[in-house]
């Protein structure tokens, strides 16, 4: 691993300032009904709605001393990754050219103009990050939303924060896409020397990460996964992520009405929208705490964001689950469960 | 009028360190948008989601000072009132029993017993209400939500805080439901002696207040209007309030398909759930910007609460209306307008 305790500090420091310090709360409500307490972290909260910031920031930092005479970002992103680093370009005024497909939503699409960047649609996702992979040659630093050092290391400031936060945690919890972000929490707890557990937490339709661990290869997708944890769809991780995701603990599945479940009730409880990825680490913290039945915490919840479009949010809210009180013990559903897209390796470990 | 600026001060002082001081925040976004600044001020982030503890815990606090020997509190409430008072009598140690009607929603029956109160459900509104009056006969202490001084004094706190963040403001919105809220609004104006106008907002279909300011006497629903506002569904105004309302600059009316506008856009750029009553006041800064060209504010919208329960989501995210950028130009269809059920004089002023 060529990433240290040293950077991790230095990317911290490096941010201080420059992003929000975001809120880190519990409910009492939830601590009764799970009999346990948990700690929740507000990305949310955080500039742009979502953790991207954090290591498009740094990405931006570190792009900066090496080109001193200036440079252009290039990156392909539908989602909250687009708003991190077209937030990040305007705060340093470095020109941001995103790569999207045609079908992303005119509200993503807006939003990360209102930061100043330009957008690029093309039909298929191929062909953007083609686009993406052309003006990289041509001299444009692109910034990937997990397979770039820097983009981990500033991810990893958001569990250092709750670190500081916390004297005493047991387990942290945090959704997978590219693993990124969870790669930067395994470098928080090494440049802290703590010692507590991290999860990973996927969707059951796009799994790919944990089958990928389970069986020591990665693993993609050959289409993309259809779950409404859209920073989760990844269709696969990378060797770089891999090697941090290797040294979770384990990962929790979560059923699309799992998900949703969490997303209501967070939603409700804490007064901030939570997105269907950022509910995917609620839904492992649950699962552990099915598991484990002596458990009492302090468990880490790291709520990825709160960018939902108006679709998502009505499928969100088809139909109340604010009727069924959380507990421990309760199952939910798991008949909207549909088969999973075809999963091949893509290379060996 | 009975209620002076020293009472406001007194009430303001009484509250600080048991109440939050709720964030004031603006959107570049939205200012850019709009052409004017706009100040939101979040009550939805007060504890229990609402603006109503501060009257409910002004209210407890005078009663005590009359009752030293103890107390017991009633009201009837189906919605923010009853969670308000609920809190702050178990912050007081103060037993308290809420009159509801079996249509309440299980989780505003769940939140108001969370905080430790007795829940007593009746058939119809009416009984209820009688019910609370005969626990009143019986020596309880009863909160009404609007008719009366100390939780008018209580909520005038809130635009007090906003007073004390703002230099210089041109206008304030705020919901209408009995008229409480915008009693306080009025107070705390008296109370500062500075120059804004002050609006009230209510529903197009529960447009009692405005109705009965117009013609000089109180009129009151012949049965509940159904806006999704359902903190402004209240059927008339009292006497009490009535004296406030009159001292307002006037009244703006938001449609249905307007609320919905409103709460899906305030939702997904504050990051905060806004209900649909909050909306209220939003509607009426948009609709006073398209009757003020010049207009630049600044103004402030008082976002009055975030507890929506699951059914009235679901009806907020029905239709997308994200796609649609906010403007001041901006018309919406108002197609969704029902016919208002009958408004009859209660009294002649």
């Amino acid at each position: 691993m060529s990433l240290s305790p040293h950077q991790v500090h230095e990317a911290c420091k490096s941010l201080r300032g420059k992003i929000r310090r975001t809120p880190l709360v519990t409910s009492r409500l939830i601590n009764e009904w799970l009999g346990a307490t948990i700690w929740f972290k507000l990305e949310g909260l955080q500039v742009t709605g979502s953790f991207k910031p954090r290591g498009a920031t740094y990405a931006m930092l570190q792009a900066m001393k090496k080109h001193p005479q200036g440079f252009q970002a290039a990156l392909f992103s539908s989602g909250n990754h687009a708003q991190g680093c077209a937030w990040a370009g305007k705060l340093f005024g470095i020109p941001v050219e995103v790569f999207m497909t045609e079908a992303t939503s005119k509200i993503k699409i807006q939003a990360t103009q209102s930061y100043g960047a330009t957008v690029r649609l093309s039909p298929t996702r191929r062909e953007a990050e083609h686009l993406c992979d052309i003006a990289g040659q041509r001299g444009s630093v692109c910034i990937s939303p997990f397979d770039h050092d820097d983009v981990i290391l500033g991810g990893s400031s958001a569990l250092m924060e709750v670190l500081e936060d916390t004297p005493e945690i047991e387990a942290v919890f945090a959704p997978c896409g590219g693993g990124g972000w969870l790669s930067g929490c395994v470098l928080a707890r090494q440049a802290t020397k703590r010692s507590f557990d991290i999860y990973g937490c996927e969707p059951q339709q796009a799994s790919d990460a944990a089958q990928s661990v389970q069986q020591g290869r990665i693993l993609r997708f050959t289409t993309q996964p259809t779950s409404l944890a859209d920073g989760a769809r990844t269709p696969g991780v990378c060797e770089r992520t891999f090697t941090f995701l290797k040294q979770l603990q384990g990962f929790y599945l979560a059923s699309e009405p799992e998900i949703i479940y969490w997303c209501q009730w967070l939603s409700h409880i804490l007064k901030i929208p939570v997105e269907p990825t950022s509910s995917l680490a609620m839904v492992g913290a649950w699962k552990y705490l099915q598991e484990h039945r002596e458990s009492k915490g302090p468990l880490v919840v790291m709520l990825s964001g709160s960018n939902i479009g108006a679709e998502t949010q009505k499928k969100i809210w088809e139909n109340s689950c604010l009727e069924i009180t959380p507990s421990r013990d309760l199952q939910l559903d798991q008949s909207m469960q549909v088969p999973l897209p075809e999963l091949l390796p893509i290379q060996k470990i």
